[in-house]
């Protein structure tokens, strides 16, 4: 487990909610908790839904009366399992799952290629419009007029210029359901942005990535040793601001090993000079603040690196 | 739409964050959206899964690989649908769903009869031990050391004194999924305990009550205009300390009318005094807050009153 990198991390904008809790769980976890990448706690128990080929996608919670265009599409996407199963959503290029309460995704997955990502000049962003999701019911939908005067951007979970294929899906990453408020300058339009591609550049050397992308509500330790999570929420659909952003990544190499890189980073303005690297930390961290279980469904023998450092400890 | 109790409930502790909420809807939501229970916008689309009487209730979200034994006891349950289908555990005489984030639950479902809730000297309470419920994944598992000194009691959702039908319908209601952290002195062996006494004498005029309970985490207001959520999170696990407690009812009349009752109680000592109608809100209030539906396969034609209220603006 790479703490040395962690603690770099921390200095760099998480705080004592990281460094508190990997103490408390250095100090007090039962010995079969490792800190794994979705653990697989109880043998073949996944949480993930099996999704044969023609499995339509759709969500029984809301509103999908149709059967998903492009169930194939998402078996790709999800090849690793889903991290959850509340109100999932299969975009042409993309899947989420909608936390109806905060208005905006519990996580995003998107499945990156050379190809996918590759520059194509038939692909206007400038053309794309932000569009509430109708198919939100209205109580938990966020809405345009929400951000209006907030102060934050309407930051993107599946990164627009991950999807460059064809229009429409550079489109659909405008809808509001794939948004979360994130500040604008230093981190959505800077250092979020270099993380995102980072993501990206990932594919001159893999065949395949995998990108899981969320907020994240983190508790900050007070003054008399209280723990609090606080955030702001905007608009009258009181969309939630998180405090934080996850990226987990899993990258396959032509001869067909994994890498994964799990990194948090603050919803702040960050100092340019930061390099991503100090934002990454161990996986199941983020599993265990998000309350979900990532990637559950991949061949852990597969996996020869985690946030850069050899998987010698698996 | 009961305003007039509302402002009540406003003055007994929910704070600006009703009145703020009403005041945006009326000026600001489009017309066609009526706050109605369960709101059926989309005509025929439910939030609720089918349960056939054969259907083995499990989550596929985590672990529970077990067919449910009482399949037939849950579409009982869940007669008039689910409120959200994230994480639903089955228990032998209450339904819920886990929020693996907050530790907590989202909601826990009650069917309530004459029958069941009847006093039963067979039945003891304090045999009962406060269990950690191992369906649960250990990353999102609450424990009896998390509330230890927290300050906070296991408040029950599913009232332990609604199950009084055998040992084991007791027992269950003492799992710790079942559980969220509650001011005990003033709210969770007073107020609180009031409301639930006052859902179970229902059941002496009524044929079934249906009740559905569950945590908020509501915004305040701050100085600034700006509108934050801001709740304690309790031990290693971070369990979450919600702000405010729902309880929604629906109670069915020999003739087969059917009648709602919704509350929201702050988590924090309430005077002895003050009456439970103070805390009813309208129902709508209740759903876009937590992010769920109450309630949503029910004939709405056959709901005559709405907290106390005749529904004539139906």
């Amino acid at each position: 487990m790479s703490l040395g990198r962690l603690s770099v991390g921390v200095s760099a904008g998480l705080g004592g909610w990281l460094a508190g809790w990997l103490c408390s769980t250095k100090s007090e976890a039962p010995p079969r908790l490792r800190p794994l990448p979705g653990h697989p706690m109880f043998g073949t128990v996944s949480a993930a839904m099996p999704v044969p080929a023609d499995a339509p996608m759709r969500d029984v919670g809301t509103i999908d009366p149709a059967p998903a265009k492009n169930a194939s599409r998402v078996s790709q996407i999800m090849r690793f399992g889903f991290p959850g199963l509340d109100n999932v959503r299969s975009q042409s290029d993309y899947v989420l799952s909608y936390d109806r309460r905060a208005r905006v995704p519990h996580w995003v997955f998107e499945h990156l290629t050379a190809e996918s990502v590759q520059r194509n000049d038939e692909v206007d962003r400038a053309g794309c419009a932000f569009n509430a999701d109708e198919s939100i019911h209205p109580y938990f939908r966020a809405e345009n007029s929400d951000y209006k005067g907030s102060g934050y951007d309407r930051g993107h979970m599946a990164a627009a210029a991950n999807h460059r294929v064809c229009q429409q899906h550079q489109q659909e990453t405008f809808l509001l359901s794939n948004m979360a408020p994130q500040v604008g300058i230093g981190f959505n339009r800077d250092k979020w942005n270099d993380l995102e591609m980072h993501v990206r550049k990932l594919c001159k050397v893999f065949t395949n990535v995998y990108v899981c992308t969320g907020p994240l509500y983190l508790p900050r330790r007070e003054a008399d040793g209280r723990q609090r999570v606080s955030y702001e929420v905007i608009g009258r659909n009181q969309v939630a601001v998180p405090t934080h952003f996850y990226k987990v990544v899993v990258a396959e190499s032509p001869a067909g090993h994994l890498e994964m890189e799990a990194y948090v980073m603050p919803n702040q303005a960050i100092p340019n000079e930061t390099p991503i690297a100090n934002f990454l930390v161990p996986p199941d961290v983020i599993e265990r603040a998000a309350g979900l279980l990532f990637f559950d469904r991949m061949d852990r023998s597969r996996l020869k690196r985690v946030n850069g450092r050899k998987t010698t400890w698996l």
